[in-house]
């Protein structure tokens, strides 16, 4: 019997997906000049059990096995190689339980995390972990991303937030690591160790995860400076006060003009910086707010607008949400994703420059500076051939530099098939020999996610 | 050559000690009731080169590593066997940098925790992690163990604070995992498999911790309740409302009355639980206090005290600390560490009060309640040879007890040799398996701390 006719008889027809263009459908994620493969089958089971069933199917035929959520990573850590079963969790998306007397939710992966948000919301509680992605994106794929987001410069990413997964190996066996309780200690921490591993140790079949009471009313600053410096300086001092804003964004000039070009955001032509900032302490937040104002425009912003509403708030943070689309105008674009340490800012900044003005590319930096955690975006003609190979050197330089400075290749996109090269230079070749050997223990045949992490 | 002799070679007179009474001395950590064997050498390197040459030389000799910090640790994970190299880290104490910019520490694991939190905080930093070992043991040990605390109830335990380490393996090579920036997702979290795992996969040589700007000043209420039910109701309404503690302890009556027959704390002889809390928030602290104060008399306080400043803080908190005391005054201690689900603690309590009935012991309940992390405590007399078998059955049947409520049989102590039969039960075969298979990735000799963790 072929891998198909067994799935098809032991999961039922509608679960085994072979059409050539839902499959071609489903070959890629977000990510940009990552190739991939045919896959030989689209399964979506319904039950840890059926995984469990298709995981033993594939190791008893030597099938390698590609989990897919939403498929909106930006790392193609979801694309297909030939030959593959795409394991999709589309049909594992029930929210299984919300206590609000233990402040956690348990749910399975398919579950997307605007949907979460607001089933907990309704219970007076709170699932931070907010990637951009987050009205689209699974928590299957937030846990094997380790996802971050706007809100974890207060709150943390993703893996703060999961304190138990039920897991199933290669094998077809299952195993459910951490606890429910909020402390744990007993054995090696292996919940952590699946999270943000892209589905190369196992496949996560449920989730508890931690919440929180829901945030009060947020309000939101804007600052525009004159220079990087300035900038930069000014959102050190506000993650060095103890305010613990719930959201700290920064635009570079460049970026911030992109914006202005694309829609009339009143921001001057000369701008060097932009900074964005929240509390979200409701009653408190206007103070928080007056107090980042006061910094701001100590470290010598030229302009600053507080929000004093919910609607004031949300146009200040427009100017964010144009960043993509205002980009993509410009042309294709490739986005990076290095976090440095908050004192290297400043040096990223002004290398990400120099390598723009070497390799003639525009390199816009927007980021998460509070955690230090850039997206430098290089954008070039879609139809000047010898562009893309300037921008694809361009954006290896980023790297580097950032792995100069102590900083990482990637702060929340992951390594998936985009960066497996510079996995290699970060970790090291002791260290990464470990990791081959740790993804050995879970997946002794390597057939999970094969193609991807490790070249 | 004999290993002593090379090591003497090669670290100096002064590193390698054989004076049997100093051996004897430094067999033991704090646990009772865990066997300890009778070390061949203690060796104290002072760089991480000298623990590479002590580690090569051990795997060269074939001689087993236990590696000790301050041994305060309370499960014997410290603890020497036969013929084993005691690796203290005691002259790896150097506070390498604190960065005000980048609120980070990168110290030596021989740093003793009180130290660091003093050099931080002399730099307007703060280092959260508080075992109540905080002005003894070291970050070396606090990593090991993933050391909890009273205010990790608001701030997250050891392993949310180490954002990097230098770690020598059993091979003598050196890894450095993690990095130095907020966030990070390059491979996979080998920093996070590191911490707690009781010195079985490597040797910590250097820590890259995170800090926080410093907490402002403290206020402290406590609340008397006639039951267990009203107190632990209470607790879960403050951890339900947002506040979020510094701290938030619980006693139960019987250890409340052991406290109060110690030192006369003015407490009622039918106390039935007692909530302690405190707020760091400065000037809002009192009325955070206020709040949690409310919430308390409408879950039926019979007395809540307020303090209005430090000194009256210091007096509340006095409670807490003298649970040790007041229980050893009583007889032999036997200090569990489970952790449950909030929503389950008094189906804990009640149930331990049954153990304690059942086995002819007494058990005393203080925790750190808003974790769900109990210390239950066996006390028995001295004196009773019988009594002590019945104290380890009823140890036994409370980690049971803490299991059937999905809970963990350990929130901040570990496992060391005191647990090592548990494991396997809540870990079940398949992670255990596992979890052996990944010891084996990092030593293949089974030379690190060979007796710990796993039977």
């Amino acid at each position: 019997m072929s891998l198909i006719a067994r799935l098809t008889s032991s999961l039922g027809d509608k679960a085994v997906v072979t059409d050539p263009d839902v499959l071609d459908s489903h070959r890629n994620d977000h990510a940009s000049f990552c190739t991939a493969g045919v896959p030989l089958v689209l399964v979506r089971p319904s039950s840890t059990a059926e995984v469990q069933e298709v995981l033993r199917a594939c190791s008893e035929y030597g099938v390698p096995v590609v989990t897919q959520g939403a498929r909106t990573g930006l790392s193609g850590a979801a694309n297909a190689l030939d030959g593959c079963l795409l394991l999709s969790t589309s049909r594992l998306d029930r929210i299984l339980e919300v206590s609000v007397e233990d402040q956690v939710a348990v749910v399975q992966p398919g579950v997307v995390n605007s949907a979460l948000s607001a089933a907990v919301l309704e219970k007076g509680l709170f699932y931070p972990p907010d990637p951009s992605s987050w009205e689209m994106s699974t928590i299957g794929g937030n846990i094997a991303t380790n996802a971050g987001g706007l809100c974890c410069v207060k709150y943390g990413v993703t893996g703060d937030f999961v304190r138990a997964l039920e897991v199933v190996l290669a094998s077809g066996e299952v195993i459910r690591t951490g606890r429910r309780s909020v402390k744990g200690v007993a054995g090696y921490d292996v919940t952590r160790l699946i999270v943000g591993s892209e589905g190369t140790l196992g496949v996560v079949t449920e989730a508890t995860l931690a919440l929180r009471p829901a945030p009060e009313a947020a309000l939101t600053a804007a600052a525009t400076f004159l220079s990087i410096e300035d900038g930069i300086a000014a959102a050190a001092a506000v993650m060095a006060s103890g305010l613990r804003p719930s959201l700290l964004e920064f635009l570079d000039g460049l970026t911030a003009r992109a914006i202005q070009d694309y829609r009339d955001m009143g921001l001057p032509a000369d701008v060097g910086s932009l900074l964005i900032a929240q509390s979200d302490r409701g009653p408190r937040a206007a103070a928080d707010v007056a107090e980042i104002a006061r910094i701001c425009t100590a470290f010598g912003a030229v302009e600053v607008a507080e929000a004093s509403d919910a609607e004031e708030s949300r146009l200040l943070l427009e100017a964010r949400r144009l960043v993509n689309p205002a980009l993509e105008l410009r042309g294709v674009t490739l986005v990076d994703d290095i976090a440095v340490p908050r004192s290297k800012l400043v040096a990223l900044l002004n290398g990400v420059g120099e390598i723009g003005a070497k390799y003639d590319v525009q390199i816009y930096c927007p980021g998460h500076v509070g955690d230090g955690n850039m997206h430098p975006t290089v954008v070039f003609d879609r139809d000047d051939p010898a562009a893309e190979s300037r921008a694809l050197e361009a954006f290896g330089a980023v790297m580097q530099l950032g792995l100069s400075l102590g900083g990482t290749i990637t702060g929340e996109h992951g390594i998936g098939k985009l960066k497996r090269q510079w996995l290699a230079q970060e970790l090291g070749p002791i260290e990464l020999s470990l990791q081959r050997q740790l993804k050995s223990v879970f997946d002794p045949a390597g057939l999970l996610n094969p193609d991807k992490l490790f070249l």
